[in-house]
């Protein structure tokens, strides 16, 4: 799908590893994609972390985009960070250059508002967030005037087929299921690029391997932090690692690239076993079960999928 | 607890027959309390409704502060308006002169954080949230820095003995449980003003027919109000009507009127039989259950109660 | 997988259309499958129609096994037949020869618990719950004793990709969560014949309708009754009628048929929107999520399957 | 209410401390009760813990009935025994003389079903769990025609105003809510002995010093026994130590020593904050909340309380 027009975009997120590639898209394809912002949330480590990595990541590659930090914890829930999984810097163990830069402010709902309220109303805006929907949630809740100009809500979370946090439970809906509630039900077009495809992309151990040794800056610092990845638990036993946040820029790009289905999604806000699962009504006899979500379910190529992600980063080494 | 000097108040409601003579109190006491705003929440009734009320009855009270409309719905649960209870205007059936004055904002949310922050640091003020929590909790959330403004919450809800609107919770708790969750743990001091004091608090039959017929411009409108809740079902056998929402006040300026106890409190947000409960630790045995909640055990003298109520009126009737 | 000898089999059932076949297939392999008895349970419809069916089930079919009736409703939930599904007879609106014949006992919890310990000890048992599993559960509950003797349970219900009562949850489990829990935590072995396999198994319009008017008396009466699953609301749009207890028989006696997956499996007991739901734990990392079930996940020859269901019709048809 | 004919009385207990001292009740009073069996079940100890204190203390207070041991652990959750309470043997740390008395059956469940079905239909009988509620439910589902025969259900356990092993519920209906729910819709006359009276009744310490050193056999045993609560953390700033399973049989023995209500109750078995809560509806204006418990709300007299238990106990080292 050729935009004629680049997409107005905001990355709402917590680099994480798989963040700084969804970034990394965003920089790598910035001819069809009009980066507008990007804002911080808590999640995969804590919020003064991932502001800095957002900082840091945003000065290597090149994205002249102000950066704002928002929540520091979920609305209802209990912080838990996810360091297991996305190391001691957030970005695995790598270490990226200090850019110096800082945010533009400190309080990411209402640099959203004011971001989203001062475009032209006849323009769209897309929200891409890849971490808990903690300010995407206040946003919509505090400021509805919003709503109307946010076209599009493409976020990585959830799945249909089991989680991860948990058996039930993808790691960012899990984080926050109430903000993840009030986004599921806020009434703006929304695509769920959740595991069942994420887990089907990705990238194998030697092109991670070629991403740290082969030569780029860029990609020499994108294999670092993939290679944590490989080193870490989940890891151990599979040969391609999931990008997940990645896939999410993937799907606005390449529409094509994936199979979806609309379904009914409800957000499992309850305390048991099943909290912050994506329950789909897969039931085919079903008359109505309420909106639909655009569930990602399957990635129809994977290759093509590492292409675009290897190609993106080559670009990036060559400062494009 | 004679105050020196006024208190700075904000009062969030839904009006609502109990917070419109919270509001009362509020003007027969502008000696001692400095009420800065009245800010509004669906709850009692629908937003518009409640909204239209708060000007309404500001204007017949001589309020001259500025009314600010917020929330329309929950934040997770779906809105359930409480008609049954508060009659079609929210005021029973009761029909307010129509003032003409406007919200002086449609964000109470903004609003708030704006009027807590151009206050002098040094001053704090008091939040008098008498409605569901959906406004504090988000002010709260989207804007954590008005926290260290708030000296005190002062809010009526919930219950340590039961509810009113299920067996376990009391309305303003159940409407917005999420809510009021991330109001009871934001580490602000918190009186929580439930049904155990409210329900030994109110006013007789008599004294309500007393208001309604015995002659004042502005008990007259509060003994109409007060006598549609003798009509209803729920104190069809009850001699006393509860005045919920006034409590707060009365705690405010009187607080040597109620016996308190310092707890811990928890907001059930399960999706159970006691979804919205503010279920207390009451075990002797606790060394540590979390932060305290001070909570209204009784009432420990419902004849000055009564007299404090009957007297604001009149005054109230004599332009005061 | 040849048996030797043949397997002893109780049958737990509330027929219900699907386990009419199931008895069916019983009774077309009685040479490799001896049935012991036949208890029946609440669920499809009411206690006294499925006991009645299963009664006229057994003669119509020539096994001459007790027929006990169990459970009356369910544990802890609220009985809620599903006679929307299993029509007014709960064998759709198939009226059957009255056999005349007799419930052994109507307490089919003590009878299982006589059936089994009157085995020589040395031999097991297969049970076979193609109901809520009510009596099974209050089986290894009160009578624990019984549990070393059964050397595998090979059940229907569940689903690890969603349900058909609910977006979450199977009938069966659906009906008695609790019970399902007791049973999936017993410590036998257990075999899930869920959705995933046995929507994908089943018989289509011109095989129903083959059965219903090619000729044979037996036949004619199931093809009778899954006629009137085609007529009901849930296969509206559907070529193939499922039959989902049958899968349970067809997996003891061609096991290759079927895909397994060795997974933890959790009955979710909660109130919320998940309730009765089989939660699987698929995260491939998974160290020890504790014990595992056999998870039918596929039919690998749904022509098979259907050969297999109608070569039994036709045999018993013959008298066989 | 003295009694024409003895009461034929079953106790289901988990000695413990307070079930030792109701069963010394029951040997003090076996002029007006009349102990037709003890059956035990895992709860304040192992199974085999207090199944081998039931024996101990039947032969101590020269009991002779029958002891069946019963559950082993609860139906659906996990066990979670109450050692920390009760003790290395359940009775605080005193050893009492092995009687090497042996239970009469292993399987409790089905010794009541016996027991109760061999009385003459027309004499009723009551029973009195004081431990968790697993046999007892089991047996009102697995014999469900038992039922007419059982005239009263007079059980400790629950409470109205909080619990003791969480926040919301008491240990005995917390270790095995969905017991405890079956038993309480189980449509037979049912009393709840909970915590709102049970913490206002007890013994002082120098009356359980006086026990432990005045000089009988049996109340020096119960003075040690009862001595180690007070040494127990739970204790520590108290005065009076509860005997919560002793007022079930006083209330039996001396209703008018207790205030009551009749209220509706609910057992929660959600997964949440209020797992285990006894549920009661207080709203006065409930037309109908369905069926009513008796709900011990207070005890009148807490000195003729302790004169009850002082004289019983004076009774049994007297031998009689």
């Amino acid at each position: 799908m050729e935009q004629q027009k680049p997409l107005n975009l905001i990355i709402d997120c917590d680099p994480g590893v798989d963040d700084a590639v969804a970034l990394a898209l965003a920089a790598a394809f910035r001819d069809r994609l009009r980066l507008l912002a990007i804002t911080t949330v808590a999640g995969n480590q804590t919020l003064e972390r991932v502001t800095a990595n957002a900082l840091n990541l945003s000065a290597l590659l090149g994205l002249d985009v102000p950066v704002a930090s928002g929540c520091a914890e979920p609305l209802v829930r209990e912080k838990a960070p996810a360091a297991d999984i996305h190391g001691p810097t957030g970005l695995g163990d790598c270490r990226l250059p200090e850019s110096g830069r800082r945010p533009a402010s400190d309080n990411a709902v209402l640099f959203l508002q004011n971001t989203i309220l001062s475009l032209p109303p006849e323009e769209g805006v897309t929200l891409v967030p890849i971490g808990p929907l903690t300010n995407i949630a206040l946003l919509l809740k505090a400021f509805p005037e919003v709503k109307p100009r946010i076209s599009h809500i493409c976020l990585m979370g959830g799945g249909i087929n089991g989680g991860n946090r948990t058996a039930a439970a993808e790691f960012n809906i899990w984080a926050d299921p109430e903000a993840a509630h009030m986004v599921f039900t806020a009434g703006i077009p929304l695509t769920m690029c959740g595991l069942d495809a994420t887990m089907q992309g990705g990238l194998t151990r030697p092109q991670v391997e070629g991403l740290r040794t082969g030569g780029g800056k860029v990609s020499a610092y994108f294999g670092e932090m993939l290679d944590f990845y490989f080193r870490s638990l989940n890891y151990r036993n599979r040969d391609v690692v999931a990008i997940h946040d990645a896939t999410t820029l993937l799907y606005l790009l390449y529409p094509d690239l994936f199979a979806t289905a609309q379904l009914p999604v409800t957000v499992d806000c309850g305390e048991g076993l099943t909290r912050g699962m994506t329950l789909a009504d897969r039931r085919s006899f079903l008359e109505d079960g309420g909106p639909r979500v655009t569930v990602l379910t399957d990635v129809k190529d994977p290759q093509r999928y590492q292409e675009i992600l290897l190609d993106a980063m080559a670009r990036l080494d060559q400062g494009a």
